[in-house]
């Protein structure tokens, strides 16, 4: 499993794009099995001349063009030789919170782009388009992201306590609280999705979970953020950062199972599962480098560690981190694999 | 005839706010006209339960805000009582060039709003929108821009040199090449429009334009904007400022006869003119007050000066433009007034 934390923001231009590069891996790993299942799959009144395409949580560029030229290939090459496909024209709809940088996305837009581009802002838990008004839509490794964080997660006095940054798996109780959220918010974005697609519109979901059986702290993920985790606790007891900051500090993300995630899909039932696939593809899992690894997840989560705790306790946490996975490197190496996935839904 | 240059920036949240509840005052003022015509004139499919909203040119807000609203709620007035008026979903795009702070807009949309909201970058001199999709659409005081300074302009050795920052109307060869391409920008404009609405869609243009028979130059605005231009000569002469730059600065802007922007509407054919208002109201004119013309043409154009020539420039140049007022006051107060319109054109 990979990246799965990335969307909390790099650190300056070049982490940020060695970080979006390898998100960005998947898609076009997964092109070939996008352009067969829009190919087959794909049901819509084919007399509109206007075809509307959403991505959900599109951050701010540049995967996300991939991502949407890459159905927008595929539609035109399965209505290709027909007359109507020159009439047809192509509306993309880039959603993400308003928070994100709309500004650069609109910037960076492809120049020889061939649709309308325009950019939504608001929370893909709820509504952001109208009803009937989507034929395709992509979300790419944002379904991870939960809405909050659990009640009594971030208080020492329940019994739900967290003393982790992120829902590791060591703890069932609290691996409960967050599955319970999950659920909740991935079934948000179903409901808001279903009402938001026409029937027989396509919704394509690319990210990663875990395999079945598989705890988040048996994969890299997992063992790199408990070493940020524990790195961050150490220099809590140092008194270099805020222990009361700290104990807030808790990721608003989860791995979910691949079951798991099926069962929230099809209990849901808005949506026919068409296709459920683990992607195999050259960035798919991390290279086994002290370097490489804390790098990578100093771009991932190192943005988020310095806007609390500072520039200079951000750093000391990553020199306590890049010990640690020095140290751990035996362990690292027995960790196991995740899947990346597409999920392919057609709308009911 | 008031604020026409006003989209070139304000400097300081303060001026910018003062700045843009001038223009906002027009569509204010506007309001009961608007619910007049879109309740007699609008003429769309009413078995669609989706009302796509535009606004060309909408900056950075909150005026936009305003006049889509009043659009809603005229819209509302109009289909009260039908039942099909409660599945009617609204959606906004809000247009402006790349350049344009979405980031702004999207963080300060009303909270409590009941439609859609999207961004969509790109020049409203072309399309941006697919083909008919849009039943109402706004543009406020963006029309008086050109998409560039036409060529000989800036060309000392060219007989159409100019040697103003602005087309005063005070040379008829100057006037002439401003108007051209004023036309071809309006026409650009128009036809780009008439592709994206609907038959029977209304399109809402709100600004400012010159009486009939009126030079620019005699009035408050192309006074102040000369007095601007004499003082950075001034500057340039001593100097203080680069003269080659000067004369690189030229305003892309260009006030029209009110019969020569209806003129240009008929030719292109597009549209019919359903009203060709001039709307009063209080904050229409400027008050003889050389503090208040002072700070509001530094709000207006003082942040392009400022950007082109430096901080301590802009200052100076003020400090003329106010000895310049003062002097003036005699003058402008014998200013020709001009004329806020609200002109509503229904798609053929």
């Amino acid at each position: 499993m990979s990246t799965t934390y990335s969307m909390l923001g790099g650190e300056g231009p070049d982490s940020y794009r060695e970080h979006s590069k390898y998100q960005g891996a998947l898609v076009i790993a997964a092109k070939e099995n996008i352009n067969e299942v829009i190919s087959t799959k794909l049901d819509i009144d084919t007399s509109s001349n206007l075809i509307n395409i959403a991505d959900f949580g599109c951050s701010s560029g540049p995967n996300t063009f991939n991502a949407v030229q890459i159905i927008i290939d595929a539609v035109e090459l399965k209505y290709k030789g027909e007359s109507s496909l020159k009439d047809k024209e192509f509306q993309v709809f880039f959603n993400d919170s308003s928070n994100n940088d709309f500004n650069t996305l609109f910037k960076t837009l492809p120049p020889a782009r061939k649709y309308f581009a325009t950019g939504v802002p608001g929370s893909f838990f709820g509504r952001v388009l109208p009803r009937d008004s989507v034929h395709l839509g992509v979300s790419s490794y944002s379904l991870h992201f939960i809405s909050k964080i659990p009640n009594g997660i971030k208080d020492r006095d329940s019994p739900a306590w967290n003393e982790e940054i992120h829902c590791s798996g060591s703890s069932e109780v609290v691996e409960k609280l967050y599955f319970e959220q999950y659920k909740n918010d991935v079934g948000g974005f179903l409901n808001a999705r279903a009402q938001e697609f026409v029937s027989g519109g396509l919704l394509l979901l690319l990210g990663s979970c875990r395999l079945n059986g598989i705890q988040l702290f048996e994969s890299v993920e997992g063992m790199m953020i408990d070493y940020i985790g524990s790195s961050l606790n150490e220099l809590a007891k140092q008194g270099i950062i805020d222990q009361q900051k700290l104990d807030a500090f808790k990721l608003p993300i989860y791995a979910v199972q691949a079951d798991d995630l099926k069962q929230i899909i099809e209990d849901n039932g808005s949506f026919t599962i068409e296709a459920f696939e683990k992607i195999t593809h050259g960035k798919g899992e991390y290279p086994l480098d002290t370097d490489y690894l804390t790098l990578a997840f100093k771009a991932s989560l190192g943005g988020s560690v310095a806007a609390l705790f500072g520039q200079d306790a951000m750093e000391k946490t990553y020199e306590l981190v890049r010990e640690k996975t020095q140290e751990m490197l035996p362990q690292l190496a027995k960790a196991k694999a995740g899947m990346q996935f597409l999920i392919v839904l057609r709308k009911n």
